[in-house]
Formats: C-alpha cells, structure tokens, sequence
C-alpha cells in the first residue's frame, strides 16, 4: 500500500506541513524509518532529533515548530501513529464461519460473521454478539454470553455464566472465572467454600496473556469500562476494577478489593484484601498496599542498591526502631547538657 | 428449591432460634440478602448488624445473644454456610463418559463414571480412579495415575509420571511437571540437567489457576495432603509443601525448599532455595525470605508510603548502616561529655 | 540397561579409581543412592562425606584426593552428572508423524521427522525444520518459524509470524508473540497501539512453562542464542535478553528493556521500563530495578524479618529522611558543646 501524505493527514485529522504528495508506503519507529515511512515524535527526547530520522515524514503536535522533515501536525502524535499503524497493517480476521473440528454445546445463540476455530469448546446455551473471533483450543463454559466484536485468543478459558462485553480483547492463556481463594478453616483442614458469583467484564476491556480471574464466591468480579490489564495478572474473587484503569504486569489483587476509576497499579504491586483504592492513584513498581488508598495518591516502596551495601542496609533495618529511640535519648541527654551549660 | 430452616438447620447440625417452618429459597451475601435466603454473620462487624441484613435467617455462632431474625446456631458459621451454599448450589457435573472427540491413548485403566471432554488427550498407560471429570484441552502424559473424584479444568496439562491423589482439584491453566530449572554452567553456556523425576500431589489438594509445578531431578515435588494453592504460583523441582499448608497468589518457592505443615505463605512472597519452612510459619505478603524459618514464625516485609516521602526514604534507605556507626559515635561523645560534667 | 564404569567414564570423558568392570544399573542422589547406582559430589558439602553414600560409584572432580569408594574423574563433575542422567532415562520422543487429528493450515514447509500431535492447530505458512516435536492443544500461527530439534510442550500459543530458532525447548502454557501493553492515551481512555513486531527466539533457548513474551510494537521482542527462563515469567514488548542470560522464576521485564549477556536476574526481581542492564550482572531476588546497571553490577533488595518487629520498622521506614536530618542536628549541637568543653 502506498499513501500520500495528505491522505494520511486525513485519516490522522492532522495538516501537512510541507510536500502533500509525498508517497509513504509504511510506518516505522524514529531511528529505523526509511525515506518512505512516516514515524512520529512523542516526546521531547525525540522532538529535539526530529532533523536526525531518516523518516520520510514525521508526525508531532500542532505546537511543534517548523522543521526540513515533512510534518503531519496532530493535536495527539500518539494516537496519530496508532491510527496510521492500523492503516498500514489492518489486523487480519480469520474467515467468519464455525469450525466443523469445534465442539458447540447446545442452544448456541450466535450472532452474525463468527469465527470460531477449530478444538474450541463452547458449552450449553452460549450467547455471541456479531463478529466474535475466538482462536483454537479455548474453552467457553454453559451460559457464557459475549458481546460484539470481541476477540479471544488461543488457550484462553472463560467458565460457567461469565459475561463479556463488547470491543473486548482477551489474550492467550487467561483463565477467566476460576474458583476464588476461600476456605473455611476448622482448625486442623480446610473445608472449600463453594464460589457461585461470576466474572462480568465490561465493554472495551482488554485483559493480557495469562491472567487468573476468579469468579465471586457469591455476587460478582467486575472489570468495568475500558480497564487494561498486561500479562500474568492476579485478580481475585468480589475484586472491582474501575473504569480506564491500568494493571501492569505481575499485579496481585487480594478478594473484595475495590480499585476506582483511572487508576494505575504498576508492575508487580501487591494489594491486600479488603480495602479500596480510590480514583486517580497511581501505585508504584512492587509496592505492596495493605490500607486503603484515598484518590489521587501516589504510593510507592521498592529499592534496588549494590549488593555489599544491601547486605548492611539488611542488618541495620531490624534495628530501626532501636535507633529511633536512641535518636530520641541523645536528643534528650543533649538538651539536658545544653542546659547546664546555659545555667552555666 | 425450597427448604424449611429446620431442614437446613439439620443439613448443618446447628439448632434453630425462631421459626423453624420459615421458607428458604437461597443463600446471599449479608448485605443483599432477602427475606427468602439466608446468610451468616461471622465476624463482630456483621454480628453487631444482624438485625439489619434483609435476610429471612442468619447463621451465626451457638454464643450469640437473641436477635429479632430467625436464627441458626451452629459451632462454625462459615463452615455451616460454605455447606447452605453447596445445598442450594450443587457443582454441575457433566455427564459421564469419554467423548469420541477426546484422544486416549493406549492401556488406559479407568474407574467408574469418568467424564472426559472433548480435545482432551491422555497419554499411555494412563491411570484415572472413580468419577474423576477432565475438561476440555487437557493433557494427561504417560503413566500418569490420578485418585478418585478428581475434577481437573480446561487446558491444564499433566506430565508423563507425576502422581494425582483423590478429590484434588486443578484449575484452569495449570501446568504439573514441568522440567526443574536446573542446568549445569561450564563457564561460558548452561547444560541442561534432565529431570527424571515426578510431581506427587496428594488427597484433599486444590491447585490454583495457572500454577506452574516443575518436576523432581531426581525424587519429587511433593504437595501433601490438604494443600490449597491459589493462582499464578510457582513450585520448583524437589519442593516439598506440608499438609493444610496454604500458598497464596504468586508465591514463589525456589528449588528443594521443604515447608512445614499448617504454614501460610501471603501473596507474593519469595522463598530462597535450599532452606525450610517449619510448621505454622506465617510469611507475610511480598516479604522475601532467604534463611530457615523455625516452627510458628511469623515474618513480613514490604511497604508502601506516598511518593514523595519515598524518594527521600529511598535515597536514605543506603545511608543506614552509616547512620546506624554515627549514632554510635555520638553516644560514645556524649557519654564523654557527660563524663567530664560529673567530674566537674 | 547396565553399565560398566569404564563405559560411563567414557561418556563422561572421566577417568576410574576403582573397580572399572563395576555394574551400574542408574543414576541417584547422593543421599538416596544404592550400590548398583552412580551418584555426584560437587560441592565440599557432599565431597566431605564421599564415603558415606550408599552408591556404587561417586563422580568427583579431577582434584579430589582418594576415597574407599569407586570414584569417577572428571572436570566438571555436574556437567558429568546431567550425562550420565541422560545415558539412563533417555528422553522418550513421540513417534514421527503428524497426527489426522492436528488441524493443519496451508503451504506448510516441513522437515524430516516431525512429530505433530492430536489437536494442535498451524496456521497457514508455517516453516517447521527437522525433528521438532509438538505436543497437543498447541497453537502455532501464520507464518511462524521453526528451526530444528525443538521441542514444544502441550497448550502453548505462539502467535503468526514470531521466529523459533534450532534446540529450542517451549514449556507448557507459555505464551509467545501477544501484544504488548501499549496504549495511547486521550486523558480519559486508552486508545489501543498496535503491535506489528515479532518475537525472535534464536538457537538453544529453553523457555519455561507459562512465560508471556509479548511482540514488539514495532521491530523485535529478542531472545538471544543460550538464554533460559525458568517459569511464570513476564518479557515485555521490544526487551533484548543478551546470550546465556538466566531469568529465574517470576521476573518481570519491562519495555524496551536491554539486558546484557551472561546476566542473572534472581525471582520476582522486576526491572522498569526503557533501561538497560549491562552484561554479567546479577541482580537480586525481588530487587526492582528503576535505572540502568553497569556491566559487572550486584544488585539486591529484599528482606524478610519477624512481624512484630516489622510492624515497628514499618513505622520507623517513613521518618528514616527525619532521622537523618535529627542526627546531623545532634551531630552539630554535640560539635558546639564540645567546643566550649575545649574552650572551657
């Protein structure tokens, strides 16, 4: 495919700033791109370069100044360069129509243009939406419904009664609406409690590779609207994960969490059961959360130093609360001191 | 269905307080039950609220004072209400038999009223005891023998050898018997080691989502009787894990690490190769732990505190053991000062 | 099968001490070996103790002095060891052939000797070299490439266009080629970026069960030749991990990370995004690593303690930036003092 510059302004909403006719056949990144690819210049460390790539066109913002490359001026360069990516490289869809090597249970409600590959499982009374993708040797339990244009990946297992909205993208290898983590203990064993909520995930949700979802012991899990989880995710029974926010990887979330709306937690955070964490927080790398979380927090706690040194730092932080209280009785002694000296 | 309070009170070998011919219909959390459903107050903070909850009757302990609800007493609420919940919602079983789209291979010795899916495949000489139900994608390599009434979930896989006991459960993704992380450096590249050994998991043992169980060298990996593991946990080569001890979300244990018994490992905790758990150790959440534990330990180690104050906690934390010498200093100084004032 | 020792020193390039026409049925460990076994002594922990296992012959280091026991010679004796493990328990390979139950796509190019099993799925353009195994439930996308002798265990996912180098081991549930975690943002949602790279897996990489490698958004996710990862292991879009690196169970490495060659990160270490870690680094278990490591660099950061104490150090962490500031104080207010002592 080969595109002028101002047919790409058109589709990115942007304006050229010098040759409209110029031929772009493909989208790279800044320091690889040849002569007919445009890239683009998000941040200030490639803006101060833009003279430097070999692009043949760069997209910025509309406040960039002028510059020899071509520019595509754009109100989001980010965006832009997504949009034109898709451009270049639509996904390609397997043909619609249901595999004669899958297995569908009864009483499939199917809407139209599915694509369902062959050794995928589908259960009694299932509900799909219109052009659902689902890819080989996934697993969809009895009364799974599933909304329009969603796209499950291979190895995935969505279980009894859970719901998916629309627009959502699982990846490979997730398992959806396993059994919580609740056992009632009498002392000597455990005995399980049975888990009979389910997982509903919201619209425009898209949940990575190898994520472990439980389902509610009673009641549901809620991903809601447009949340984004990366890879290798924990989310727990009765967890509630607001609208637009971020899960990075490794994230742990314990049961009966509630996590608010356009928050991120990043990776390998940790979070303890029973509490919320508000709107707007973001949580750093490896932190671990065992209180609430008011909205708009920023929270972080982990360290990384050279290894003799951490060696010591490791012998001295047991006796951190004996050093506060030794502060406290050289502080004392010497204002006891300072005293006398004044009264001289 | 339908039940009589007395009726359930039997199911739970608890006594009623109130109406014994009151209808119920379901079980529900405390909060959104109705007057046709019962739930359970278990802790004081929803014990001090019985009287609020919309439910027809509550379980609670056989020491709770009267209330105006329909009440049944029992020894353990949670355990009385775990069994309610199993009564109104029975696990669906699917029907007996090995589907004509599983793969089976050769000598397999099968118990009564086995259920296996389709794209299911077994190895040879495969062992599986009475009703045990395998979903859809699983593998079950050579020489594999599993118990009775054990239930494995989609896409879990199963290597040649290891050894499954009776009423385990194994959760969606889950890989058993993986090869140990083990190779031989000569310097410059990495031998691998062969494994030759097996995963042994006992009776009344429930695994995770997407729990990764690699294989003895040599021997075994050996999860006891009464283990429960929640999701995203990995076990490595010639772990032992005692009975009823609990693992929680992505738990790490390195390689010949034996835990004791009654033991619980919080989410994200780290075990250091070669070392021993004892029995009833509590290890916190994300704590690291890199020496043997004695019996009835309790270890923790993380935090998480607002950003700001992290970077200066973060640029002091190397500083510690300089500050620890420099408190020491000022005591001797001190001390020295306070000498000479005694003396006059 | 039964070995003389002087056949098995002559698999191991060793030299006999002892009986040479010795019968060795297997191989053992050290504590658990009978007379007709092989067993090894590396560490000066078990070369201590030669004479007291029960083997019939030991495999010991070139160095070691003398033993009543029927020693085997060698330069590396764990190296020796994994020889002689494999001289005994071969790998049993599945017979050649692709099953009438794999579902295959179109233009496939095979080698000799392939094995396909029951439900796995290849896309369409599919290059697989010679001998390699594939398992069931696996799924291999379009235009995907394998070298030869790989073997690739059940339910993984490797997804269209990714590259497989020679000697490549896969285990079970692993996830390669799904899209990084890359979303634009409009201040409200996240507009999905997509992701057009690959994975690339050169020769004797061995990846272990349920990893999630995800493509680059743009060029290459780079597995470099000799790299092993233990289990549960998350590689983010466009990372290079250098030769013979080591990433135990775990890690979490974020975007665009550059690692070097012969580096070692420890479990649950995580590494943020956009930095690079030199060549022969260490980096310690549960370490996070926000900046770039030198070549050479030991980093650690981890620490597990006994809770009531660390419910103490937890109050203590956020003041230690106030400690600091009280110490230097008392140092100066001591300083003064001492100087009137002197002026006295």
């Amino acid at each position: 495919m080969e595109l002028s510059l101002a047919k790409i302004a058109e589709v990115v909403d942007g304006e050229v700033q010098g040759d409209v006719h110029k031929r772009i056949r493909g989208a790279a990144a800044f320091d690889d791109a040849t002569d007919d690819e445009v890239t683009f210049a998000g941040s200030p460390k490639y803006l101060k370069r833009v003279d430097e790539t070999g692009a043949g066109a760069v997209i910025v913002s509309h406040d960039f100044k002028t510059s020899v490359k071509n520019l595509i001026m754009v109100h989001n360069p980010q965006i832009a360069f997504a949009k034109v990516l898709k451009l270049f490289h639509p996904s390609l869809k397997p043909k619609a129509g249901i595999s004669a090597k899958a297995h569908i249970g009864e009483r499939l409600s199917c809407g139209e243009d599915v694509s369902i590959a062959p050794f995928t499982v589908l259960g009694n009374d299932v509900t799909l939406g219109h052009r659902v993708i689902i890819y080989p040797n996934v697993f969809i339990g009895d009364e799974v419904v599933i909304g329009d244009d969603v796209l499950i990946y291979p190895n995935v297992t969505i279980l009894e009664r859970c719901r998916i909205g629309s627009r959502v993208i699982i990846h490979a290898g997730t398992v959806i609406g396993s059994d919580g983590f609740g056992f009632a203990p009498d002392g000597e064993r455990y005995h399980k409690i049975p888990h009979i909520g389910i997982v509903q995930i919201d619209d425009d949700v898209e949940i990575g590779a190898l994520n472990a979802i439980d389902r509610g012991t009673i009641g549901k899990t809620w991903i809601q609207k447009g949340v984004k989880t990366d890879n290798l995710i924990q989310i727990a029974h009765n967890v509630t994960v607001g609208e637009n926010s971020i899960l990075v990887a490794q994230v742990g979330i314990s049961g009966s969490v509630t996590i608010g709306k356009h928050t991120v937690l990043a990776g390998q955070a940790g979070i303890a059961g029973h509490i919320t964490i508000g709107d707007n927080v973001t949580i750093g790398a490896q932190a671990g959360v065992a209180k609430s979380v008011p909205n708009g927090s920023v929270l972080s706690g982990t360290i990384a130093m050279h290894h003799p040194l951490w060696l010591k730092v490791q012998r001295v932080m047991p006796m951190l609360p004996e050093l506060k209280k030794k502060l406290s009785d050289l502080d004392k002694r010497i204002n006891k001191i300072e005293e006398e000296h004044r009264r001289g």
